[in-house]
């Protein structure tokens, strides 16, 4: 989508408390709270378990196989970021490792989501740098074709601009536009309150047909209850 | 396959002593154990690691990104079950997390099985609620489709009636339709004690060809043995 | 491609000490100082994370769906080896479980690489026997249809000569051609020395875009740096 | 899911004149008609574009890479039938060619259904022998291993019984089990009427929101029509 | 991405003589016009061959397994449009056939282009009307959830506005926003021209080596030129 | 696999009435008198139905999108050849379109296999160009880093060493190598005359069961027929 060639500079970040206040939410919650958008594509996973970060996307488009302008990318990043690397044409191979999680580490960076793939796993873990990917491969690319830097990309399926709010858990990652930041916030915090009590009544052995009274709903489209026949096994 | 708008109540499932047993062994050994058959596709996978159980099937059957069916399926439920869901057509959203699991854990239920996504993974971890899902999807389902309860599913390619034996571990999961139950849970053990003798074999450098016997057969079949050339490298 | 039937005695391993200097360096290294070449396909996969193996390939090409030849193997291998299987037609069974394991490991057996599915993770785990596989199924395999055993395989789309160096870590896995092997080490060697200079530099704030000298070489091929817009959201 | 080693000879097929009456319909309006039931997963696709055949079920159950039980299944193979194959674990072999078709052609059987792949395309094509497979492969299969003939199967995630109505056309393949047959077919005609005079309307430049009354219910949901801001590309 | 619950009205198109201008390049000359930019993911197939087409994009937002919307979509569609629709997670049911193309038709709609499955493949091919899509599919949807008309949509990995030019053919579909458009089809003109004369040199057996003067480049590069060995294969 | 930056000359070539007496054979046909071997893995497609060459293969590794080698090659071929294409890391990008036909076209070559995609599907249809491919992709390609021209390449599974014999169809492709071409020439002879016999006897009626004599070892095996209880669906 984007114009190779081009750095854009002094990007307009999400406000930096809005941000970090995401932390606390999950990505199932922010994805719902946002009306059910912004969620990247599920084949996006994290490369160790329990990493969760919140911060602002830096955005970068590659050339396929060629990973300069993450290079580039570093410059132009500052405590808070998340980096969001998405290729032009699809690749697994391994864009970034430790040596590129070290210079960004320098920098406050927070994260990685690459519509690729990384290597250097043992490494980042150990760094607890994390990272979310398409794929985990050793393969390397080149430095010869020019990409953009802080140009919107489209990455795993969502248009993601510079500056936007990105959420990252075990569940995937989540992109939040930045002039919706605060409403999404406010929504995720008053679902959590709300998830908080029905968790306590389903605890308690109360069930969702009750608590937020399905059964008549159900009824009006038609189900039915049936015992199951003395033979057992019908196929219907 | 099912009906829909249909809750079977009342299904009969496998004897609660013949379950249980079956959490000795593992899903290969209940494979073999019932002549190779009854896996699930192998592209279910467990959301953490070192899960082992065995319980009795309570199916569901969702329309495509609809989870409603899942909440009614929860009054299904009881001690020792597990749950078996399959969508209508294929999807990776998450149609289950961790508020749909604290309700099954309230009625002793032992795990999910979803030919689909679920989310919440971290929380589902700590909750020590077992998930063997098709990917993980922070992605929102719907309740506006009526699907079914313990009518039988096709789930990752097994046919899976309600009151089966349902066994997961880190290789996948199994199904053991109710009425072979007994005969597998024996042959299972009856394998089992043949692998301990095979272990001990192995482990003091006996050689399978020899333990079972397999070099005149190899032979018949014409198996030869040749050494490498001097020059090495030969295509062939 | 290997002529089915037929099992080569003796190969020609690589020297013992290049094998084990492999073990200091990680797949991505032994990739790039071999000039990008001999990476397995990203889709195989650790079972487990955290092994790191090096060692000598033994080679066996096997039917789909049948692991016979695995058997006949293991009386091939020997302390230091690295099995490595593709079968003649692509299969997600489960070919290998904690029994091979068993044998293999009887024999100094590092570690295995199959081009399709293993089973009995949890034993292998305990094990801390490693291998790298395109998925893990429980799905059961028969003894009926011979193949090869040392003959040149393709697994995972690399060409694999018996005795050839294979590296795994959590990255993926690499193959060294023998004859190639010394001068690889050398240069993964030499690899690593520059690395740790990178990295102290990189973990001092120190960019990439200085310490390598890429701005002049990025100003030729055209990099343009521009402020953000004060409207911002540009779709370019 | 099937006893390996039986083959149910005589089986009750679907009544003849029924069977062939559903050849006026497409798979989808037979999907529809079946309430949306008993459609194989969509990577089954067609040889060759324009095929559209009803026939009765014949079910084999193959292991991975093992085309023997099709010869077996042939005998049992009379006229107006197709014949259904699912291999015990996923494989892209080749399980059936053109000498296979010609035998079954020779027994009136009107086209085969096969979760995997099948070979001699242009030969099946110049036949007008058509099959709706997974892949195209070349790839070779042996004799070795018992399956079935005429047991219940899972092809492609749905149950076939022997005797059931397959339907097939460029959209895929739908199963109607028999004793729901005479009702299917009665509402796809039912459909197929429908469905003439929407198309009708259609033609005419009537709109479905008008036609099918749909524009309150899309109020009542809240849908709003607004004019494109002057400006134009908002991200909303 | 998407507001769920808007239909956006009377959005600008793209100037009229420019998009039907474009339907005489193909995709593969628009792409590179476009400085390699716009096209959407290659898994978006035609349904069949040698059809080619340029129009403005009406964009739709799809729940999934929910077609409601494409019907609220035909109402804002007009002579020279292409429809696009993007489910906002991923599906392959069958969310368009061959009614939805007769009300389209009749509107001067000029084809569809689906990031999921459509059906009723032989009547869209009788009716010459162009589908680009995911998969073939059978399998119904419902009408229960909004989705939108006329926002920007991500699909197949790029970002399409209402108003923007589609160009589509057997190699597959791109997407040229609308105020590049003009600059997009001057460029198109220009390869093609430049096209044309290099085929006719390629055609008299001139090698690009020579034509475009690549050998002195590839000299700098190191390239070398050895003849084969006489005997024959190095695994090199 | 290969070293990059070296283009072989003069490589030897299979005899070129063996190779052209190959044309006769079905891709399955050699594939099987070859022993099974030698098959391109089946998600290589032809772009047109129809197409059956046989020619002596120039191989060419590129780097992941970049063709540059592919212009390289031109030159090394001539009449008879088919052009073999691997990129060292996966990829759909389109690295060859109707220009680069129209130059190896000049030069007599008969057709291209491709482990990534290619464009211009129409132009190649119109000039009878056949392609194999992964995908269709109008994506561009860069020419910026070397890779090899007629070294071995491992291409969709399967090593080709250049000259080798590769045959292609609408069932895939299969590579013989050089010094075995004449031994599976003539097999595949054999066995085309064996088919011929065996379609005859089938055409009438025969069954293989009768004609290959599969009775009695399918006995031997513990094959049963049963015939199909008066009730019916039994789940067994």
């Amino acid at each position: 989508m984007s114009e190779a060639g081009v750095v854009v500079q002094n990007i307009h970040r999400t406000d930096r408390s809005t941000v970090d206040a995401f932390a606390e939410f999950g990505v199932a919650t922010v994805h719902e709270a946002a009306g059910r958008t912004g969620l990247l594509a599920p084949y996006l996973n994290p490369i160790y378990a329990g990493a969760h970060v919140a911060g602002t996307a830096v955005t970068v488009s590659v050339p396929p196989c060629d990973n300069w302008m993450i290079h580039v990318a570093v410059e132009q990043c500052q405590d808070g970021d998340i980096l969001v690397v998405a290729p032009t044409s699809a690749s697994d191979a391994g864009y970034f490792g430790e040596l590129l999680a070290t210079a960004l580490r320098a920098r406050g960076v927070r994260g990685l989501v690459i519509d690729a793939g990384c290597r250097d796993v043992r490494e980042l873990t150990q760094l607890d740098f994390p990272v979310w990917s398409k794929c985990v491969s050793a393969q390397g690319t080149v430095k010869e074709t020019l990409g953009s830097v802080n140009l919107p990309v489209v990455c795993a399926g969502q248009l993601i601009e510079p500056g936007d709010v990105i959420v990252a858990d075990d569940d995937g990652v989540a992109v939040v536009p930045s002039r919706k930041s605060a409403a999404v916030l406010e929504a995720s915090r008053a679902r959590e309150e709300r998830e908080a009590a029905v968790r306590k009544l389903y605890a308690a052995g109360e069930l969702s047909l009750d608590a937020s009274d399905m059964r008549g709903r159900l009824a009006d489209k038609g189900l039915s209850y049936v015992d199951q026949a003395p033979g057992g096994r019908e196929r219907e």
